[in-house]
């Protein structure tokens, strides 16, 4: 019988910072572990407390930032607020040659870039919050920053929302488990469309009997 | 706050006869009832044992089903070993137009019609056997018929498959709970999908106070 396998996939999330992306993140990485790979960027900002190299961030400095977008070694980059993120080409393609998923934390300029480098196999979700004042509450909660920090904060939201209609699908956050129940489902939908699945072609030859 | 409403989409389910799509059918409406209904077809051919009025098929005689066609209330027809079978369009349309889905069960004749008539909205799973030796033990414990109906039987399976690339999804039957669970996460991806929400404009600049 012939196996059916699989082109691995590159499912992107963005939100406004605070919409709950980083939750949904985790918790479909942990029910996926073997099958999914989280794409770690690198970024010319300091580390903030509490991150880890490598985990969240690799951290490096501008001129290591300038030879990688020179030797090609990003597969999309953007300069947010003069801080430069990107992510690493190598690892991302080393995860779909083994069939892996490749999840993306990034923003809609990186998702801009994403899809114009790889279009069929990027996967777009964007999570909205049900309402400003629940994104207002978990930014303010984040830190005890000042009130003009917080207004840059939800400035810089509402210019990444406004950018909601280029992704594929749309997540609304009311209720953080069924947000990760719809992008789960939202995974093992695109796994199951027939361009992803490599080998049916000859799975139902074989089923025919004309191999 | 604005509401986000849905389109309707007509989910399309296509195996060759004993691959377990009418239970994967079944289980599906079951989970749905108030959100999704079965598009029960008008065919020529005799009920079979078992089989209700209204719920399996709508029976009508030939000259009836001629009229149908004739007057465009058909959405797709076909001709199947002399058998006419066809699907309302009136009771599809008022279904879509309450926001409700429509599941069909028809065949890659039907398919293919079903997709010339509302392309964005028509969503196409083909369910395969995992192996032909587990078909013919269902299409043998089905019905005590001669060896030459279930060779038929066979012969109108392998015909069917061979139409499986015309499908958005593939589903390999191999467990029926798995099964059922994959094509329940395709409809809640596809219910997902940007344009499938409407009102999502409004709500984002309701989101921002750009009202």
């Amino acid at each position: 019988m012939t196996e059916i396998g699989r082109r691995g996939l590159m499912l992107v999330l963005s939100s406004p910072s605070g919409a709950g992306k980083t939750t949904i993140s985790r918790r479909l990485l942990a029910t996926e572990r073997e099958r999914m790979a989280l794409s770690v960027s690198v970024t010319t900002r300091p580390a903030r407390p509490g991150e880890v190299e490598g985990r969240d961030y690799f951290f490096i400095d501008k001129p290591r930032f300038a030879a990688m977008v020179a030797n090609g070694e990003l597969l999309e980059h953007a300069n947010v607020f003069g801080n430069l993120y990107g992510t690493p080409r190598a690892a991302v393609d080393a995860a779909l040659a083994r069939g892996t998923d490749v999840l993306f934390d990034i923003d809609w300029q990186g998702t801009q870039q994403l899809r114009e480098t790889a279009r069929t196999d990027v996967v777009s979700i964007f999570v909205l919050p049900p309402d400003m004042a629940s994104l207002e509450k978990r930014l303010r909660q984040r830190a005890q920053d000042s009130e003009e920090v917080v207004r840059g904060r939800m400035a810089k939201a509402s210019d990444e929302m406004s950018h909601w209609a280029e992704y594929d699908y749309i997540v609304v956050n009311r209720e953080i488990d069924v947000s990760v129940a719809q992008v789960h489902a939202i995974l093992v939908a695109e796994r199951l469309k027939r361009e992803r699945q490599v080998g049916l072609g000859d799975f139902v030859r074989g089923l025919m009997g004309k191999r």
